[in-house]
């Protein structure tokens, strides 16, 4: 059996977690009991139940959880403990939902004389599509990973999840883990979430034909990888993958003349918050060559400098963010306007970069991810350059626009351009902070999700792991509650 | 270029259309030319038109396109024209769809103080995909074909679409096509619909970068190649393919005591309606073995013996249906019950055959689909043996039920055996015949489908080719018109 590791990014020191990664039987046994679980017949009040317990067990032991993931991510208790609040809130949003049929679009249309003849009574409504498989994520221990919010959706849903952990935070994947299968079981669900670690047991899982769907938040390699498997199994499976953005901004010369110094700041926070490893961090600021976006040049790059950047999660993701910064630093036409002091110590701390380029000069390295506090300001010189620049660009999550209410033209050519690359378009705002609501969508055309149909965050994600079933003349007796027409 | 032959199926001549193969220049220059359509900005007020005027269109050619299409496929006149009649009501059922804009799922959430803090104004709508590609099937030249379900579902959804014509009727293809670009032009709409031939073609269209999804209905082997192709693109796009369906049908003692002859009529003309080339044919009947299911055997034979077979659709599925009416024949276990005489002539008539095994007999081979008009009834002795050959079939578009009401446990395990892997659980009736309305799910698990969670027919059908997209404090002015909250 092969040991699992964990890494402090404080310290960059190495220790035994005493977990090892699941062997291949093992993950085949999790996947049967996993079918075998009682969860699909279980009814939405029920599902609710169990997961306002599971929110509140991880409220009771929010304490030792986020010190615990503190000490593997390195992200901080403030900002781990509001992923908690979050994370508990996702499993009570998804409850709330459940209180009524409505997520589970019941269609109801009795017999009637039609156009094209008699029709008979039909009902539809979705039904679970079986064990899900959720990828944790590296830079959100709880609120994206073991009980993050692909977790909560597809027990909703009534779909069985077997998580594979994060390496980043494998007693904290654990320790979840733990928490939660012993809710479920106390609460009667045998089986109903269990946990595996390694990367063997990750390709397992995809591959094990008891898995009916994966979720997935990571990297553009290791996604792809998964995708390319979930698709050639002899039942292919869907894979919702998110896997990486750019997140364009683009500051007009109207709002850069008007507000500087306030969207200055703004970015900064956003693209060096959690050192700059958020999946909605800007990659790429569009800013009025000239005069007109000097200032907020200016303002960006003096906080750049001064910035004290917190560790990177993991050594995997220090290497590449060295490299990225590297190839910014030296490709063709680009300028760096500030880098930081790296913070004292053996850890794994980043340099936060800055750097200015003009938009001719945007080549697709520049405009690939880089994970960490860094971000491009690509200047441009009129309305056609901004555009034509977005035009070229592959999908993101989000794109934002911060423009002032005179601009009216610019700002419709904007959004045009945006809706059809983007998931979510913001407005005077930031992408980072993304919303628990049922109007959200976290996902985007490819290379932003492999799956642009779904969003990942928000009430409309458990759409991800439910498929429609109709019935037809069948006696009340004998259909799903929710599909008798009673109330 | 490579020429077009079609095959009357009655007289079995070949004969040249003067059509030729697209070659792969020209499927891109199409491919380029939907991209560049003016059809997702149309509004869907503007879109309900365009349908309205193809249904008027079609209806106005009925008779010529019935008599076209008869000639190219042998499925006699009176089952064309019902099929336009429905052809034609799916485009209307689409324009009343977009009457109002709830079919794009619009959310609005304004901004408000939540347990999570401050949230913004949050607003989320479906917008279309992008160019789609549409297979026709050989075996609806209309309904699922050139001016198909899923044409008028991608066109209402607001996506450009370009049609592979199937090689069972070119002509009707190119003739539906020639007629709906002609309305859509007048429209305004520009290469909005377009057509391609050859199969070559349709490999291009599924790998066309411009391609954002593709829909499919044919068989499981040419299905399952053009999901891998996109699958594997650079960019992977969403294909649904509907691939085949074995159906499977289970009489229970009660209702082959009480309704034996009317479930023999209604199961006769199931498998052998349109010479049993329906993907919702039942392939497979479980009866009560010995006396219960005697009378509906017996009755069953005899209809199937007299029966005179229409012609099958192609030379490809006349012996496919040979080899696989062999394969019945001479597996262990199978007893042949009736085969009828072949209709005089030289065209590519088939013999309906009928078969009896036991449950225990059947295998992986004899529950593969088998196209044409055959049946398999396959004795059981009791419930588990019935529950359990149930659980070891493969996903089906549809599972149906006889029974009486006397037997409600054994149809409560019936159901629930059916529901985990069907699309639609018919209750003393017959899967062929499906209603095109909201309710209906025509799909269902692999290898019915390629993705489970859609339906190919009816009103959600839309949803294939739809993603949301938020829009985030984003001002009235500047929002879809469906998201303004004005009415």
């Amino acid at each position: 059996m092969t040991s699992i590791l964990a890494t402090d990014p404080r310290s960059g020191e190495t220790t035994d977690t005493g977990l090892f990664e699941s062997p291949s039987a093992e993950v085949d046994q999790i996947c049967q009991a996993a079918k075998a679980s009682n969860l699909p017949t279980s009814g939405r009040v029920h599902r609710a139940e169990l997961l306002r317990a599971v929110a509140t067990a991880l409220e009771t032991h929010r304490e030792a959880l986020v010190a615990l993931a503190d000490t593997e991510t390195g992200l901080g208790a403030a900002r781990l403990s509001n992923e908690m609040t979050r994370t508990v809130f996702q499993f009570r949003a998804f409850a709330e939902m459940l209180d009524t049929g409505g997520y589970a679009e019941p269609i109801i249309e009795p017999a009637a004389q039609t156009e094209m003849g008699p029709s008979p009574d039909l009902r539809r409504i979705l039904v679970p599509l079986g064990p899900v498989a959720v990828f944790g994520a590296s830079n959100f221990p709880f609120a994206f990973s073991v009980p993050g919010g692909d977790t909560a959706a597809a027990l909703a849903a009534g779909c069985p999840v077997v998580a594979k952990a994060h390496p980043s935070h494998p007693l904290t994947s654990q320790r979840c883990a733990d928490l939660m299968a012993e809710v479920l079981e106390r609460a009667g669900n045998h089986k109903v979430f269990q946990i595996v670690h390694g990367q063997q047991a990750g390709g397992d899982l995809v591959m094990h034909p008891e898995v009916k769907a994966v979720a997935f938040t990571g990297s553009f390699t290791a996604g792809m990888h998964l995708f390319r498997l979930a698709a050639g199994r002899p039942e292919p499976i869907p894979f919702f993958g998110e896997l990486g953005s750019l997140n364009p901004v683009i500051i007009t010369p109207g709002a850069a003349l008007a507000r500087a110094d306030e969207i200055a700041d703004g970015l900064f926070l956003s693209f060096t918050g959690s050192s700059g490893q958020l999946c909605t961090k800007p990659g790429l600021v569009l800013v009025p060559a000239g005069h007109a976006g000097e200032r907020l040049r200016l303002r960006l790059a003096e906080a750049t400098r001064l910035v004290d950047a917190g560790p990177l999660l993991n050594g995997g993701i220090y290497s590449a963010f060295a490299a990225g910064s590297e190839r910014l630093k030296n490709h063709p036409g680009v300028r760096v306007l500030a880098s930081s002091q790296v913070h004292e110590g053996r850890g794994l701390y980043p340099s936060a970069l800055l750097v200015q380029v003009a938009v001719e000069d945007l080549s697709d390295e520049l405009t690939e991810e880089c994970f960490g506090p860094t971000t491009i300001l690509a200047d441009y010189k009129n309305e056609d350059d901004a555009v034509s620049c977005i035009e070229r660009l592959a999908g993101s999550l989000t794109g934002t626009i911060h423009a002032e209410d005179s601009e009216l033209p610019f700002a419709r050519r904007l959004i045009s351009s945006l809706e059809r690359r983007v998931g979510r378009v913001v407005w005077n705002g930031y992408p980072t902070g993304v919303a628990v609501t049922a109007s959200m969508t976290h996902g985007g055309p490819f290379p932003a999700s492999t799956n642009s149909m779904h969003s990942s965050v928000g009430l409309t994600s458990v759409r991800r792991f439910m498929r429609p079933v109709s019935y037809q003349n069948v006696p009340a007796f004998l259909l799903p509650e929710d599909l008798t027409g009673r109330t």
